[in-house]
Formats: structure tokens, C-alpha cells, sequence
């Protein structure tokens, strides 16, 4: 009877979970400095300007097919008329060896706060060096997800190609620009008898890369530069190395470390990477983070040890505030965070100025429900000897090295489905 | 067994609606005159075109999550490489005072034929003074829902972005643009007994607006523009004031009348708006329409107390034409409407000429179903004094100021699920 | 209980199937020559280059609706930022006399290997003049489709509007170019003691065709068009006749033959084009293909009597290779199937030079399931005496005629759900 209108997936062998999300942002600029401007308007009088609107607008498709397959494909429509695509793969579960094997665009294995997912994220963008080393993280690649049967270790490893072709589809080039990439990662310490209020975390990635250097005609532009925005929603980058000339071919490490006691979590990361360039002097780029982060009500931050991950934060008390009939208007606090970040990057080098980011980050999460917060971020910030350039793809287009500082306000209403 | 491909919201905690509509349109232009040409297409000889096509085509997920939100995201894909969104928000149920409220993309509470859903309006395309003071109607913002206990009153109010991002995803700007806008609607006659067969409803509407006449650097343009198409489907809009120079403000006020008589129905609206100026005179732009609907089948146009707008057309005998192996060929008739709609629109103040529209439409109306049904406007109209700019932000572009008359026929398909 | 986020359709007398299909692609060009470099990137020293990426990415909605109604909305996602739609229509089945309509975006009734859905066909890519002569395949239009009560017998024909929409979204001209088109089936041996492991099928096709040769400002650009790329995912056209100056008329006629016995099928096709043109001699354009494939593993090519086309194929054992922790690694070796095409087009007549292009492609299919396999193909072909537009609907922009052979690897990875 109830069931006549029920929805079901294309044929009787494919399970289907159709799932989504919604990030609604604001951000404002009340700091702001003569270099920061050039740096974001190419017009020192020009402050950055604010923005309300969507951060994040996805849904999506995901289940089982016959055989331990697998699929997903994850729209993302924040860009209105710009559709995107995110998580979009066929793949295997049960492999021999390689375990869950994956083939389409999927995350590059490095940088704890980008292989978090944004629904748990603790601030509400990346830091400086974690962006820049995997702008945007997903990429066409072929990779095998592990994990040890205790749980106590995972990897994942994968031959990725360099180029972002979620707004384009397809990578078009002779040169294929690949890397190798990987991530191994140990929960040492995991307090079952408290349902993982206590663990500690320890990661070791990296990627060795052979971005087209060449400058050959016909062939893709060169994969090699490294950018982000303030930590926040800009219109431009503020940290850009530009398309690094001649880069052949480049490394990155990264080293993770969490500890979380109870409401308490420590979390710190930090990336080397080396650049090797046709006529120049290899470049050498490097960042990190910490953060300190604390429960006001009591609870922890989850850990997915399969992934090594965070996990969905679960409120003591959902907050609501309803109206109800018989008993009045009943309430709950849903649960509340604080946190404090520092972030740095320094990728300047050689002839190579992309600037050198300090930024301060203050935190407030209030969790609604499993499914549901607000994020408040203050930052500040300062950007030291960036060169701007006039066209992304022309070094000899530059305007000037810029330093300046910067204070941004941001708020965040997200939920999943 | 038959469920075991059955789909799923992507957790535990949210129920999912997956849903959607298509519009199949056809528009042909019998009748012209050079002024109506020079405003479409910037030359007396060349005729607004016909055009086939989809007016609407669209999917998205809806549902409640835990502790009384909700969510929903609506996906536009008629415009095939230029996807939009729609509604696209999250929300409270329940809340003390506020009702329901939602934030994000939203319908701005002004104008009754543009808070009826375009699956239940009665014509093809929206009246010239509803759609130009609400264009596209849904912006970014934060409103309640509210609703008396005995339904006679419902009343919406909220602030909104003025800028439309359905298409652009965020607004991005140092001046919010902001407007404060509401509905209070009132049905002072419902037939209970008939099942809502008589009915009578008023409602008074409005908006205080902050557009951004600075014309600073850096920012947004100015929202302060009102146009519309001929009620029908041109490229361009054909009434149109441009972007209002030095508008730092505006109010509008919004008058409608519903009065149901079983078959019958009798529809006005008349919205005033005042836009003030730097450095000229107070804009005074205004306009209204009224219609008369009829059933030849004896159904009506049900009324939606709960939020003052239509309802779904159910037709006493479904329209279908089906060969039965058993029993030959059996069909039914489905439900048949006429209805007529003068539309009106003066945009022409001081120096400003949007336009003066004279707008007559013949429409019928066939209801297969409650789902689906095919539409047929025949429309008459009259442009006067319309200054058409070669540039939309320049008003010293102008080509000059022309006048014509037209004659457009319609015919729409659709469905919704 | 584990029913409570099941996804419902949007009302209750709809029902709803979400599918989609993800197609993952790998190709190479490891022989070109100085003519192919010219066709393809207007320059002799610039080889077509390499791709990874998505061929299709697709998931949608379709379903019954009340009264004898269906809906669907298919859309395209390969595109990253340019989503497209693919079949999106609305319809009624049990109709009398013409069975069942679609009304919308729908394929155009001629090439069976066109008319085969992607998930089935043998190769990666359709052959020269069946996708020439019905690019993309889709169009706007009302057709209906029919089957004799002892499925010997199907034909389909409708009137369609000639543009490319999927892109679009409306077609706008007041010239409509229409077409009418449609094709007769009969699968005349069809084994049932076998399941159909032996049948053999023919039709004919053809459409009477009005594209808009009269170069009338505003209207839109004239359909004679006719081009495809070298039967693998090229950036431009290998042979194209460009926009045919004058065009008013074109006619098309195509045989199609199927022979299956057991685990061997030959296929043929034969297509011929006459365009009519203003001041200039009437144009024949003209080609075919034929192939055999053949089942290493035994099993058999289906085919779907009631609307003539391929089915799916039923692997007789599964590929899987998975680690069960009690029996050890378990495997089965999915179905293997060989294939060679030869395909050949003149679109070569008097001053028409859209290239001449003959194609042998050897294909190797391995079905893991029913719903996921992997394709390679091996390509090697010529394109004689193309001539070269520098812009595609001028046709003195001739940049001269050039020939070329090419070799082309292609792999491809693919699930449907």
C-alpha cells in the first residue's frame, strides 16, 4: 500500500543509497591591506569583497552490483551553472591482496585534512599547504584501499593523473602526467572500553610526480603549481606558485599525528615537497598545521580506524527548540567546540615567490544533531613576498611581490542526507 | 525479494523524496512590427523566432532529517549545459513563533502567480509586473513559514539576497544588497462543505530593498532592474528598465484577490513599487492583471490554506485513450479550462522607459490528471515607448525608443513525478 | 525498521527507477601522419594526443505515472561544468494504433547500431556513417513505437526537429527543420527452443529530411551537416562535410542485417544520403560497416525482438576474484568476446569534400557480470582528400584537402545500475 511510489535503482542487481549535502556559507573581510588587495583584485584600493551563498550543493548516486562491484557518483551543483562532479568511481570490494580497489576520480591518498570529509572537518576550509600539495584532492587515478584485520593499520595507494577534470571531464595530452602516491597509517592507541574516546594517530604519505615540463605545443599545460586561497572563500588564490617552468618532476612527504583525550584533540601535519626544473635549481616548497580543539559539553571527536579518518560527531543532547502542544516549548543544546589553528606555508624559493602564509585560525562548531552544525571561523593572517602575476601562465606577466595581512569572518549551516 | 534493489537516503536518520517535472513548450511568433523586432533582436527586420523546446526540466531530493529539519535540493536541467538550482535549502519544523524556517534558495514572499507552483498556474508564463518585481522569484535568504490553527491565515517573511544565484552559486559583494520582504494572506471563505469548491482570499505583500547605487569598484552590479518577457518565451526581455543608475532603494506593495466560485474563478494582483535615487527624481513603476478561469468539466482550482496559493487540479475523469485486449479501445475526456488574463505593466517614469505593456491572453488548459495536462495560450499584446540599450549597464547605449505589437501562440506538455 | 530512509518518488502515483552508468576511458595514438595532424589540430606537427577520463557518466529518473503515462530524465555528467541530457521525455503507453509515444528528447529512428544502447555495443565507438548521418542520435520530437503481438515484427517512426538540443535546451528558428523519420524490423528466424541463441534480423530506415538552406538573418544555422571522428574519442571531426551551403532537402535510406548463430553474429549496415542544394548539383554522401564478433566462452549476443536491437549479455560464469576467509581465493573468468569491423564512408561528391574514410577495428570484449565489462579496440584507418575549414560554417576559410592513416588503442571500463 504505503510502498506503491517506492523508488528503486536501475535493475535487481545494484544496491542504491542516494545521498547529499548542503554548505551555506558567509564570509566577510572586516582586515584587510593594500598587498592582500593587489593579491585578490590586482587593484590595491579593491578589499576583498564578501559573499553569501553555497559552498557545497551536492547529490548523488552510490550502491553494490553483482560480483563485490561497486559505484558512486557524487554531483556537485554549488557552482550553479558550473555542475561538477566529485567522487565518481567503479570498483571492487574483496580483492585479493589490493582489497577495495577503486577506478575513476577519487581523493589522492595524502593530507589528513583533506581525506577528512568536509561533513567533520573541524574548520571550515583547508589549511595552506594541505590545498596547495592537492588542490581540490580528487583526481583520475587507480587505487587500492587496505586495512589490517586488527584495525590498527590502513594504506592506500594509487597511480594517479595530475590534471583536476571534475569541471572538465577528460585529460587530453601525449604526456600523461602521473604520479604514484600512497599513505600508511597506525591507530597505536585506541581506548575501546571508552568506544574511542582515547586513540593516537601516526601517518607517513607522499607522492612522487612527473608533471610535463616539456612546453611542447599540442600538449596539456604543466601540472606543477601549488595554491590556495586565505584558508577561506576568495575569489583568487593567495599562496600561488604559478605553473613552475620546466618542472619535470617533484616529491612530497607528509607526516600526520593525532592524539584525542576525551573532548581534547591534538592534531598536527606537515608537507615537504621538492621540485625539479629543466635549467633552474630544484625548488623546495613546505608547510604544516596544528590544532588544538576541546568539547565545552563532553563529547569526542570519533575515529574511523579503517580509513584512518575522522569520524561523525554524535551530540550528547541534539539541539532542538520546539513548539510542542501539550508540554510547552522543549529544547536541547546540541553539542559545542572550540578550537584554535596555526598554519603555515613558505613557498618561496629560489626565483620562485608563490608567498609565505601565517594564519590564525579561531573555531566554533555547534553540532545540531549527527547530521547537522554551524561553523564560525576568525582568521588572521598575513601573506609575505607573493608575486602576482597578470596571467597565470606567464611568468614574465608579473606585477610586483606583495606582502600584506588580513582578518576574515566566516559562518557555515551544513547538513547531510 | 522484489525489494532488494530498493533505494535509500544516504543514512538512517533522513527521509527522501526523489522528484521532478518536465515541460515540453512550443512558441510561434504569427504576428510582428518593427518595434517589437529592434527590442528582440536590435533589428526592425528580423522577427522574434519561434522556438521548441524544454521550459522545465527538473530532479532533486527533499526530505526531513533528525530533530525536525529538512532539506532540499531541486536541479534545473532544461537549459542542457547551463544547470541551475532551484529550491536549495535547509530548514527547521516546529520552531516556536518562526514556524517553519528555511535558508537558502527560496521564493521572495511577493506575488501570488509566482508563489503558485508553475505546475498549477493557469497560464503558460507569469503576468509582466509578477515576474519583473520578482524575477525568477526564488533568492538566498532566511524566512518563516507561518500558519494560523484554523487556516484562515497564513502569513511569510524574511530577509533576501537580492541578487538571483541560481545560476552563479554565491553572491559576492561588500554591499549585501539586502531586502526585508512578507506576505500576510488571508482566506475569509472556505466551503467546507463542498470541499472547497467556494473560497475567497486576500493578501497584502511588500518589500523594503537596500539595492547598491554607489557604483563602487570591486562590487556587485546594481539589482535595482526589472524586466520580463512578453509572458511568452523570447530572448530577450521586452519590457526592461535596465539597471536603475544611482538606485539606493525601493519599496513594493502588492495587493491580490482570489474569489472561487465552483468552476469559476476570478484572480487580481496590482504591486506598486517606488525606487528613490541619487542625484534624480522618486521612480514610480507599477502594474497588475486579472483573470477568469472556467472549467466546461465542472472541477475547480483547489486552494492551499495553509500557504494562500493553488492547488492540484484532480479531473472528475482522467483523460486516456487505451486499447484493453478484452473490451476495445476506452478512454476518458479528462478536464477542459478556459480562461482569459489581462496584464498590465507602466515602467515609464521621469527618464526612466522600461517599457508599458498591454498584455491579452486566451488560454485553455486540458488535465489529463493530476499530473499531467497540456496548456494553450493565444496572446495579444502592446510595447510602447521602450528604450532598448545595446549595452544591459550602459544606459548611454541606447538605440532609441520603440514601440510595437504582437501576437504569440503557445502550447506546453508536462508532467511532474 | 530498515525501512524508514527508503526513497519515494515525488507523489504516489508515480513509480520511479534511478539508474545510471559510468563508462571510464583510456585512449592512445600511436600512429598519425602529417594529414591526420592537419585534420586534427590544423597543424602537421601536432599529433592528436592521448586521453583519460569519462566517456559517460550518467544517472537519472524515469518511471510510470498515472493513466497510462511515463516519464524520464537521463542526464550526462561526463562533461564535468557541461551537464547535457539525454532521453527526457514524457509519453503514454497502450495507445491505439501507436502503441506507445514519446514526446521529447529521443533517439531518431535509423542506424541500429545507434538505435544499440552504449552498455551493448560490440565496439567502443559507433562507425562512420551511422553516427555521421544521425549525430549524437538524440533529437526533440513525438514518435511512436510499435511491436506485432508475436514480436516479428517492430517499427518506430516520428517527426523530429533536426538540432542538437542536449546541450541547448530549445531549438529557436523560425524555420523548424523537421524531419520525418522512421524504421520497419523484423526479426524473421528467432531460435526460441535456444533462449535465442540463433536469429536473424533486417529493416529498413530512412528519413525525408528539411534543413534550412535559405541563409536568412536570425534563423538558426542550417542541419546539413554531416561528421564523426575516427571511430574513437578524438577533439575534432576526422571526416566532416562541414555546414552544406544551400542545403534544402536530404533523404536517407539504411539497410541493416543481423545474422546470429550460437556464439557468432555478422552484422551489416548500408546508408545512403541525397542532398538537394540551392545553385548546385545534387550531393550523394553514402557508407556501411559490417562485423563479426564471436564468444570465446560460448555465450551469445541477445537480442531484444520488441524493439529489434541488442540485449544484454549473460556471462555463463561471473569474473570475480575474491579472498574468502574460509575457502581461500575464488575466481570465475567472466565471458570473452573477439570482434573485427570494417567501415567505410564517401562523403565525397562534386564540391564536397568531407574526407573518405575506411576503418578496421579489432575489438576484445570481457564481461565481468551483466553490468560491468571492459572493452579494447585497435584501430587502424585512412581519411582521404578532407578538406579542412579553418571555421566550421565558412566554407571558404579552406585551409586545403589532406589524407592520412592513423593507428588508435582504446580501452574503456563500465558499469550500469
Amino acid at each position: 500500500g504505503k510502498l506503491k511510489n517506492v523508488a528503486f535503482s536501475g535493475h535487481e542487481h545494484a544496491s542504491m543509497k542516494v545521498g547529499g549535502r548542503i554548505h551555506a556559507d558567509m564570509w566577510s573581510f572586516p582586515g584587510d591591506s593594500a598587498g592582500v588587495n593587489m593579491i585578490e583584485n590586482e587593484d590595491p584600493t579593491i578589499s576583498p569583497q564578501d559573499r553569501v551563498g553555497f559552498r557545497r550543493m551536492r547529490f548523488g548516486v552510490k550502491g553494490k552490483l553483482m560480483a563485490n562491484m561497486l559505484y558512486k557518483i557524487e554531483m556537485e551543483f554549488a557552482g550553479g551553472n558550473k555542475s561538477e562532479f566529485r567522487d565518481a568511481y567503479l570498483g571492487w570490494n574483496d580483492v585479493p591482496f589490493l582489497q577495495t580497489v577503486l577506478l575513476g576520480n577519487q581523493k589522492r591518498p595524502y593530507g589528513l585534512d583533506h581525506l577528512n570529509s568536509s561533513r567533520y572537518n573541524v574548520f571550515m576550509e583547508r589549511p595552506f599547504v594541505i590545498e596547495s600539495f592537492n588542490q581540490d584532492a580528487r583526481r583520475w587515478g587507480l587505487a587500492s584501499y587496505c586495512v589490517s584485520q586488527d584495525e590498527a593499520w590502513n594504506w592506500r595507494y594509487g597511480v594517479f593523473n595530475q590534471r583536476l577534470i571534475q569541471d572538465e571531464g577528460s585529460y587530453v595530452s601525449d604526456h600523461y602526467q602521473m604520479e604514484g602516491a600512497g599513505r600508511l597509517a597506525n591507530t597505536w592507541w585506541y581506548d575501546e572500553t571508552s568506544g574511542g574516546r582515547g586513540y593516537g594517530h601516526w601517518a607517513v604519505s607522499g607522492t612522487l610526480a612527473d608533471p610535463d615540463g616539456s612546453g611542447i605545443a599540442g600538449r596539456a599545460a604543466n601540472e606543477a603549481r601549488f595554491r590556495h586561497r586565505p584558508e577561506a572563500r576568495s575569489s583568487n588564490r593567495w599562496i600561488d606558485t604559478g605553473q613552475i617552468t620546466g618542472a619535470d618532476d617533484y616529491q612530497m612527504v607528509g607526516l600526520e599525528n593525532v592524539w584525542n583525550f576525551g573532548a581534547l584533540q591534538l592534531v598536527g601535519e606537515y608537507q615537504n615537497m621538492w621540485v625539479q626544473r629543466r635549467e633552474a635549481n630544484e625548488t623546495h616548497l613546505h608547510g604544516g598545521y596544528a590544532y588544538l580543539s576541546y568539547f565545552l559539553t563532553g563529547e569526542h571527536m570519533p575515529w574511523d580506524r579503517s580509513s584512518g579518518t575522522l569520524g561523525r560527531v554524535k551530540p550528547l543532547e541534539n539541539f532542538f527548540l520546539v513548539d510542542t502542544c501539550a508540554d510547552g516549548i522543549r529544547g536541547g543544546w546540541g553539542a559545542w567546540q572550540l578550537a584554535y589553528r596555526y598554519s603555515y606555508a613558505d613557498f618561496n624559493d629560489n626565483d620562485i615567490a608563490g608567498g609565505i602564509g601565517n594564519s590564525h585560525t579561531l573555531g566554533l562548531n555547534w553540532y545540531w544533531s549527527p547530521y547537522a552544525r554551524m561553523q564560525f571561523n576568525a582568521i588572521y593572517g598575513e601573506i609575505d613576498d607573493r608575486n602576482v602575476l597578470e596571467e597565470a601562465d606567464d611568468p614574465t606577466s608579473s606585477l610586483g611581490v606583495f606582502s600584506g595581512h588580513y582578518t576574515i569572518l566566516g559562518a557555515r549551516f551544513m547538513v547531510d542526507f
